[in-house]
């Protein structure tokens, strides 16, 4: 993986994005989600569906759209003291709308804050049970005297839709990456616009060149979401063969891919593969708990999902905070976040297996000018070794992925090795990947 | 594993048990042996078995009975120097009479001591070679001038019987664990006066209670008692699905698994999943030496019998000398021992495959009570990630014990969580363990 | 493995066949390779076979004979500065002739040197692209002036023979090992004179025991000669069962063994089981370099030969310089390989499944003799372990090294344990190794 590919004005482009829809108030229906897909299909011919709120999908309900307009906390002097217009995780994301005067007594239980980091607004949600609150920093809350305070929430819980964005790049074959990024969160820059950044320029640069297998972008609301997507499209369902789940791209930390429930995946593999020749990077096993993947993975489906972050979901100690902010995701860590995913997905489009034309013992390679000619150095060069390794390993059972673990060398070496084969005669397709039927 | 959980009172009422048994000499066969299961009767109705010596059992001969009265060693002046009255460990166990009149040097081949922990007396036996010896502390020996000896040993070994315990405690399945401890030793409490004292309390236990399971508790001779036994209850072999042989319970080291010849049955996994939530522990690979495991895992039985130990045979320097005595175990141990024992058949009984009955996508758990309302937290509760963990794997292909190992949650948690989701009706059993039939 | 079982003075004699092959200037054909054989059947009834160059073997042609009278560059004044008679390295090994008189500036794309090794001269070939060249130390080429120089390289490229060594030790059954040596190598002690040495005093070994297995020596060209085997010997292929192919056996490094294409064959067990009680060592994957075990484990032949060595090829200095000179290999280890082939040897000839035939419980071991009689100690003498394991593990699917390898004991133990076992008819033979038909 040569990460230093991606050109750094992506890396730039990316950063842009994501300050670009830091300001809006997402949530997992509504206006604030509507409008991110807006914008992103200004660089993106993404699809817009909708159902309306009260559908039925699997086990759950659509739930109703929610808008908010402005939210406070004023005091007896009619100052707010916890203002919606300054920071929208201010408010407790789908909190149902309040207009009363009450104590500071009454009003504690609907109060969040982190006495561990008293300068950081937590980010709370409440979507299935109605309820309502504010969250603020400690050094807030501490700050407040007793008495009496006016507290507004101007939202509206009805019915409408649940919106998404969806992309389908087709390619020679109807098998299908699916590239799903959760992206009703609110001002939170790391998790989840850093993915959706890297989604988007991730679809762009696929869009030209050219591709064997077809790509699903899926631009969707968190949990019910995803859920949502399953229930209406459970018939092409059997199409996707892989899938990362893109979140937290943006970050300083290095590298970290969680398994599909499956474990042994090609996208489990090729994802490892990758990783392990990038440096520091963590590879962890499923966990039925994170994003999306634990729909894509419950044990109905069970796709081979996965999940690529750089620090995962709630490792870091701005995950869920107001310090998920913009100075949190960088401009060379985006760019070398979408290369590790372009990397993993050669991998996907070139794994196969070959046959040996010429299995037994090797052929004569240096008449056909893949050999250096004088021969009792020390070592062969890296090029030379992956050849051997492919006539050696292509009896038609192992992939190229397989030889390049089994070689220690990088998967474009081999498959370079295999491509320069196939041109001699020396070697044959004899099938793609073994991804489950 | 909550190892706290037994009543400290239990822990003395052991101790009492080991204190009580330890003044007499045992031996394979006997009135020792007899008297030792006679005073377990005031505490559990166990079933006293009797076969007659000369019986052929397997490849082996039921040995005559041994009975002992008194033995020693005096000097030219009638002084007893070794005497059996003051430790029954003083006389190789099962020697055969002797009354002789000897020199040192004639006595020298028949005495037994430890250079190397000189104030200790070897236990020492010979069962099936007819011989007799004394085995003394090392300044003993050291002590004894050149001269004559009165040699006494006042036993017999003449046809009786070879007696062993046994009580079954029947469950809803026939299906049964073994609980096997050897009680043959004389004056030593760790080997196997701890393994007897913790399988009296456990199977007091677990009488009152429901079981599932059948549990068969068997008080016998080491080696010669389990081929008595196998050879006499071949036929019901077959119901014994898992055993641990109980032994070296009561000392102060940790606790260890020795693994069956399986190496992977259930109550290997079981064994070894409490062991690694109980703090330090050792797990050991199966070895044809040991206890009577040897016996139930030879090949024609092939059972899933393994050992649970706390310092395993050999491997601490009081074993099989004067000093594995009352001080050597402890109140607080053999309680510890009890709660990991009850903890690995908790496993046991509960073990099972589930089918998530709402598979496609996660059931909605806060319409039901089992999640917590306002979300974004940095980290789940363990309960609400045991559940989730239970939806996600109950394909009727993992069993819980699999779940939790995958988890890396305790067996109870998982247990609990699949408890509440068959409740609200998300879970159907499906399957008990997959126990080779 | 009792490495110092072999006798000193083999070590000796071998380094002696070292010291006497060393002077000759071998190459992959020609009188060189055929003294070399020559020399060799002195000791040991060798078969000599040769095929015509332009004979198409496989994807290759058997290429023309050399043949190398003289070789130097002389200067101005007449004198050589490099010369073919001080050693024979000199030259690159299979030069074409030459005889001109050019500058330095031309001369020196053909002449090779080690500037991180000033005094060694490195081994340089031009096989299979028509070529010539010299190889000095750079010393020798840092102090030679500018000017004229005369080149001379007195060899002839025509049509004659490629030649090879075999030797076949029929045993009971047809089932073979193959021992294969490269032997092309000129004044090069390590690679491969030390192989081919160990080779030797192997094969006059084995021919004086009896022997279940056939054994089949090569002592071929490297690659060609494999090639050329493989081709005219293809029918007889199957009947190889294992093989290790031997090289670099002289050093002072420790043992090495790298395993077959397949990776578990027995032959692998078997080699790594040795290596493993013989203290320090490295055991290596397959990897498709190295010496003709490329071959032989192409994928249409996959057969079941590793490589034996001790440092192994490309991780020694010396490797492939004038370095690898006769004070470079040592009796002391010339002779501990030895020792080492033969005990891998032992277990290829050795490995057998037994069925115990009293399965049901332990044998009463005492009453035949093989079991101590007064017992109590800590720890059991490995001979009765080891007869503990046999029993316990011999239901017909566990071969003598599985059990050699899950108890830790040295194979011959084992070995000699079920030898004991089926002398008192415990134990019968029902079956040879598993080895892939």
């Amino acid at each position: 993986m040569e990460l230093t590919a991606a050109p750094i004005s992506l890396g730039a482009d990316m950063h842009a994005l994501v300050s670009n829809l830091y300001p809006i108030c997402r949530s997992i229906t509504g206006d604030g989600f509507r409008d991110t897909l807006w914008y992103i299909q200004k660089m993106l011919p993404l699809e817009l569906h909708e159902v309306p709120s009260g559908s039925r999908v699997f086990d759950w309900t659509v739930p109703n759209e929610w808008n908010i307009r402005d939210a406070w906390i004023a005091n007896d002097a009619g100052k707010r003291v916890v203002d919606f217009q300054s920071h929208n995780l201010h408010v407790v994301n789908y909190s149902a709308p309040v207009r009363r005067r009450m104590s500071l007594e009454e009003l504690r239980p609907h109060l969040y804050s982190l006495p561990e980091h008293p300068d950081w607004i937590p980010y709370r949600t409440s979507y299935y049970r109605e309820s309502w609150g504010f969250c603020l920093t400690h050094r807030q809350l501490q700050s407040l005297p007793d008495g009496e305070y006016d507290v507004c929430i101007d939202s509206t819980l009805a019915p409408g839709h649940l919106t998404w964005g969806e992309l389908v790049l087709p390619g020679e074959s109807s098998e299908e990456v699916l590239l799903s990024c959760h992206s009703c969160h609110p001002s939170l820059a790391n998790d989840n616009l850093a993915g959706m950044a890297v989604a988007t320029y991730l679809a762009r640069r696929l869009a030209e060149r050219p591709r064997r297998l077809s790509y699903r972008f899926l631009f969707i609301p968190g949990t019910i979401g995803s859920i949502t997507w399953l229930a209406l499209n459970r018939a092409g369902v059997g199409r996707i063969k892989h899938g990362p789940v893109l979140s937290c791209l943006g970050d300083r930390g290095s590298l970290t891919y969680k398994r599909s429930r499956r474990g042994d995946a090609l996208i489990d593999r090729a994802a490892s593969h990758v990783l392990r020749h990038s440096g520091e990077h963590t590879l962890l096993d499923f966990v039925p708990y994170g994003y999306d993947e634990r729909q894509y993975c419950s044990p109905g489906f069970d796709l081979a999902v996965g999940c690529l972050t750089r620090t995962p979901n709630g490792k870091y100690p701005e995950y869920h905070t107001s310090a998920d902010d913009l100075d949190f995701v960088t401009p060379e860590h985006l760019a070398h976040s979408l290369c590790a995913c372009e990397a993993i997905l050669d991998v996907l489009e070139h794994e196969a297996h070959y046959q040996n034309l010429n299995p037994y013992c090797e052929p004569q390679l240096g008449k056909r000018g893949l050999y250096d000619g004088v021969a009792g150095k020390r070592e062969l060069p890296s090029m030379e070794l992956a050849l051997l390794w492919v006539l050696n390993q292509s009896d038609g059972e192992h992939g190229l992925l397989e030889i390049a673990e089994r070689s220690g060398l990088e998967f474009n070496v081999i498959h370079n090795a295999a491509t320069a084969l196939r041109k001699t005669g020396l070697l044959e397709l004899c099938g793609r990947h073994g991804a489950r039927s």
